[in-house]
């Protein structure tokens, strides 16, 4: 195994007392901003300061094809990862529309879409492949791409923090990336396939159907080990996946704190968490997806997005949304008086 | 009855199947961004536009004190409503730093303070006296004081209309007022008191069994008609209630969007919609409080907020937390491709 290596300490909680007090002290009742006051808590201990900032926000998507997506377990065709990727280019898909709405910078990268896109401003030309090969006859990807597909990853990441950005939110694009996420899902926490597979972007009874027969089958025809995140990624996973774990693992060493799309993205972060436990002390989770297989993996790693908008759109989506809670969070903790300062008396 | 009259028409729905029609052909899965997309067509019927645009976004923070808060219906000391006050005129508060972070512009009025701010920049006076009356005594207000602080607060809407506002958060301040709030719901929706009734700012278990007492007391020394919704809003109401009331109906008739916020906001909404039931057609829910209360105001209005961030500050900082979303879903609507314009294929 040559995969790429990453050094991720959990994040110092020694600071907890204090960013606690400091918290506690605002012109408030204790605990009344919620889900504000854990943010800015986490924001806190993931920069190790009881004056967090968030600076040169950025949402990293990387797009792939799968070749699986031509055995029909999208609802689209294959064709719409390229169309997409010059929807981005053009600025007109929603996450551009939202990511421009928040003051959030947008890098797209080429992961291995089926589609020769020359030499393109605003693109990072990272292409493994043109597609996965189709996990339905062999590996979707061979360990050195895999590991590539990694390593770009974290080189665009490195990069991104080299320039100031110290929040990164992830999003992909990759017509059948939800069955090759509820493979990964299935394997590396353990509940049942049936449970992990949804209806993507909007696949039918007899799509999805058709999709967990399919699916079945894959799991059916490799004997390898299921529960080695690295083995499961190489077999079942997309390019772009495989680049957000790594994007994922070069952020968490750089500091900086992750924001956790939907199923997607967070297939990948399983396999990040599996290689480096310690990623999660850097995650905000973003918006809870309609898609099943999302609720057990925030089950399994325990956690509670900040919104749940009924979205089911990908691309970094419910990232760019759920931004500005944490530059609330942010604000509440540098800014807000305290009782003492502002003279306010304190509970009876 | 000389209050003040209001003309509020129902949206005109006939603009929904262009609106819905618009949205559909986004680039994204029908139904793909969820609420977002439920909060364009909202947005879109209220400006009765297929193109809206939020202007000059405020939120009205409005002040009052609580004859009965001195019974003990609160976990902290009156003076905390002026002392808030005096906050929110220094930029400390919750409410400031959100409305900031967001780019919202904030109005406070004194509706009814137990304190002399004198003449302040910065504080609209509307005092109608230095708090309510106690209504565990006696009516909180006269009938021309609910008039006059309805008057007032839509007063305060208009010249803001004017002014180019045509989105508006409503927020509160006034130690005691979760109680009142809570008589208030009970009257008008038909709940249980016992059910209306909380922890407000953080009572513990004995103060809310007495805050429940105490409340109980109230409505039996009463034989005023309990579902009339002014003679309630006097009878319980506080000046900030009274005040919000009017400044609801004054920004549905002026078209405005109106940002409703937790229990206490949501009381004199329910006032405002016993009059006129069309100005729900204006109203984004911003946050699901915990306050008990405020699920059965959700349920009896059949609304169902945006966020869901465990807050019970008050103040209008769960309207200031939403509003991204609102602006998110108007860029939605305005800047993003269709399949047509990106060139993208739709589903198989």
């Amino acid at each position: 195994m040559h995969s790429p290596a990453f050094n991720i300490p959990p994040v110092d909680v020694s600071l907890t007392p204090a960013l606690q007090g400091k918290i506690d002290r605002k012109t408030k009742p204790i605990g009344a901003l919620g889900r504000i006051e854990e943010l800015a808590l986490r924001l806190g201990l993931i920069q190790n300061t009881l004056t967090p900032a968030l600076t040169q926000p950025h949402i990293l998507v990387c797009a792939g094809d799968h070749g699986a997506a031509k055995a029909g377990v999208s609802a689209y065709p294959q064709d719409v990862t390229w169309q997409m990727v010059e929807n981005f280019l053009a600025g007109g898909a929603g996450i551009n529309v939202f990511a421009r709405a928040n003051g959030i910078a947008l890098t797209v990268a080429d992961a291995g879409v089926a589609h020769d896109f020359g030499s393109r401003p605003g693109l990072i030309d990272a292409k493994m492949a043109p597609g996965t090969a189709n996990y339905l006859e062999t590996a979707a990807m061979t360990p050195a791409q895999r590991d590539e597909a990694m390593a770009q990853g974290a080189r665009i990441v490195r990069e991104l923090a080299a320039g100031g950005c110290n929040v990164l939110g992830f999003g992909e694009m990759g017509i059948g990336n939800t069955a090759s996420s509820s493979l990964i899902t299935h394997c590396l926490i353990g509940a049942s396939l049936e449970d992990c597979v949804g209806r993507g972007t909007g696949l039918d009874d007899a799509g999805l159907t058709r999709k967990k027969a399919l699916l079945e089958q894959a799991l059916t025809i490799w004997d390898g080990p299921k529960h080695q995140p690295l083995e499961v990624l190489a077999r079942y996973g997309g390019f772009e996946i495989a680049m957000m774990a790594g994007a994922m693992l070069a952020a968490a060493e750089a500091r900086m704190v992750l924001l956790i799309d939907g199923f997607i993205v967070t297939s990948a972060l399983l396999v990040a968490a599996k290689l480096q436990p310690a990623i999660l002390d850097y995650c905000v989770f973003a918006h809870r997806s309609g898609e099943p297989g999302h609720a057990l993996q925030l089950n399994h790693l325990n956690a509670k997005p900040l919104l749940d908008l009924g979205l089911r759109l990908g691309e970094g989506t419910g990232g760019a949304l759920a931004y500005p809670l944490l530059v609330a969070a942010c604000a509440m903790l540098n800014d807000m008086a305290s009782f003492e300062s502002a003279g306010v008396s304190d509970k009876a």
